[in-house]
């Protein structure tokens, strides 16, 4: 079993959060302490380590370059070379680990996997999947952010590499994929899309065809294609609109005087279904690496989770599937 | 008061249940008979009708050209001119009526009526405006489908065509403008938004700046613009997240036993704030005539309350307060 580096100072709560969460993976045995890597700046990694008992056997590298919001992924490359970020990056591509998960700035991570660790064989630009509860099965959306305006080649590997991990992943034989589009007619939507689709037609996957945003959570496509600005509006959008409706929806049973147990057995039924921490992260996939991004928003479960699903993506030879089906199918570059 | 024409065959049940929405309209006192002018094949129309008792002072325009899902917009104009949608748009190209509904093919009535009344004084493209309920107001998303593929100044443009709606409408002096984007900072996003961005600071708008996916059904911003395609995805996404929520939850409500009838006070109290169907379409903002464009599932109760939607949206002056903002404003074409 590889070693997981974690950016212990990613995401909007700190080291604080970050090292709870690896405390919990730790309890959970999702991890054993000689596995995990931590990078940040030491006294502050080490204290938020001290306050959870952590202070044996899990490596920190000191990373004393701190990133803000206000910089870009080229400011922290050039200006703070030595950030959590890079340095995390660094011990996947020097071979002392074999997975990296962090809650910072997308951007900045995408852009150091991308050129820290390279694309895989064959693949063009990678993309970033979130796998979601869908009503039928869990589907697996992409790209959610790594980049706003792909072209077309870009948009078919992510078909490509979308079928092979979530072949790889769920052991369905040949899922269906669908790409997002404003209708079901083929002739819909914008000239990138419709480029695209005319491409996946021709593709060694099983392809559906448009999916409509309607139908997105329903989960018939197991796969859904877009480019990253809608992904990441879609999946954002999905977000909020989630804890409103539960928001008033349990708002209105309190009102009406439902119980109390009754109340939080419908919350336990629901909230699984909808937690976006129950995977912890999602998967950069194409890059030459198991690169893990989390939720900026991520507490201590979300990067537990996170740690299991980085361990996993590694088990299950993610990067190995993808190569394979690129080295079956080369993309035209239109 | 001016006259309301509805396209009779439009959306996915047909005349039937268009015809029912026009009865329900008249009982609900929202129009008189001799206001409303209906367009589609006599014959069904007549037999629809009358199954309403609706046999008097309707005035029927016969459309005998049938609309097929296959049609494009091109196909409806050239080999099917005598359609229900173009009809409608010819009552208001000549000054027969004051506003046009149809629950037909968007695209169909998109085209039909930019080609058939032209854009507003100083207005480029058109945009399709819907108002969604947010947490804390409503707020006006546009475009959700008019224009899959906008350029700056178009986004420019709904932008203040979206404040002078929404100031008309709902009497907000400076309602705050967004753009929906994927992430808060002034360089996220492709070029489309952030040229939009830039460029919109400068109109005579209360500017918010990005918005996020995670904060849009907050109705913290007003007036949200983004470009058809995202648009419409959104729009769908959300209503098909919303449908599936609220049945896992009442799935849940049931089995855990939850007394019927404070299920049936939960629903009451959620409803509203989610049904599409309240406002019953959403404005074509920028052609010179009122065009409403209803949801193809529509169902008689959104037919009704679209034709009171149009009425208001013509007693509301909807254009004249766009024209003198475009008078105010010259959006420069970049």
């Amino acid at each position: 079993m590889s070693k997981v580096v974690l950016d212990a100072i990613g995401g909007d709560h700190g080291a604080k959060e970050c090292i709870s969460g690896v405390a919990l993976a730790l309890r959970k045995g999702f991890v054993r302490p000689d596995q995990i890597v931590l990078t940040g700046p030491r006294a502050e990694v080490v204290a938020a380590m001290r306050a959870q008992n952590l202070t044996e056997s899990v490596l920190v590298i000191d990373a004393p370059d701190i990133l803000t919001d206000t910089d870009s992924p080229t400011d922290a490359a050039r200006k703070k070379p030595r950030n959590s970020i890079m340095l995390g990056v660094q011990e996947l591509r020097e071979g002392r680990a074999g997975a990296f998960v962090s809650a910072g700035s997308t951007g900045t991570v995408v852009a150091a996997a991308t050129l820290g660790l390279g694309c895989l064989e064959g693949i063009r630009r990678p993309a970033i999947g979130a796998i979601i509860q869908g009503e039928k099965n869990p589907f697996l959306l992409l790209d959610v952010g790594a980049n706003p305006q792909p072209k077309v080649h870009h948009l078919a590997q992510y078909a490509l590499m979308g079928s092979a991990y979530y072949q790889g992943t769920f052991g369905v034989a040949e899922p269906k994929v669908g790409i997002l589009n404003i209708g079901s007619e083929e002739l819909k939507g914008n000239p990138l899309v419709r480029e695209a689709r005319a491409l996946m037609k021709q593709m060694p996957i099983h392809f559906h065809g448009n999916i409509e945003g309607i139908e997105l959570f329903s989960g018939d496509c197991h796969v859904v294609v877009t480019d990253g600005f809608t992904g990441n509006v879609v999946l954002k959008v999905s977000e909020g609109l989630a804890e409103y409706l539960l928001r008033m929806v349990f708002g209105l049973m309190q009102k009406v005087g439902v119980e109390p147990q009754k109340m939080g057995a419908v919350k336990q039924g629901i909230m699984p279904r909808l937690d976006f921490t129950e995977y912890g992260g999602a998967l950069l996939l194409g890059v030459n690496g198991c690169v893990t991004i989390c939720h900026g928003r991520s507490t201590a479960p979300a990067f537990a989770n996170a740690i299991r699903f980085a361990i996993r993506a590694v088990d299950a030879k993610v990067n190995e599937h993808i190569v394979q089906a690129a080295r079956a199918y080369e993309t035209p570059q239109a």
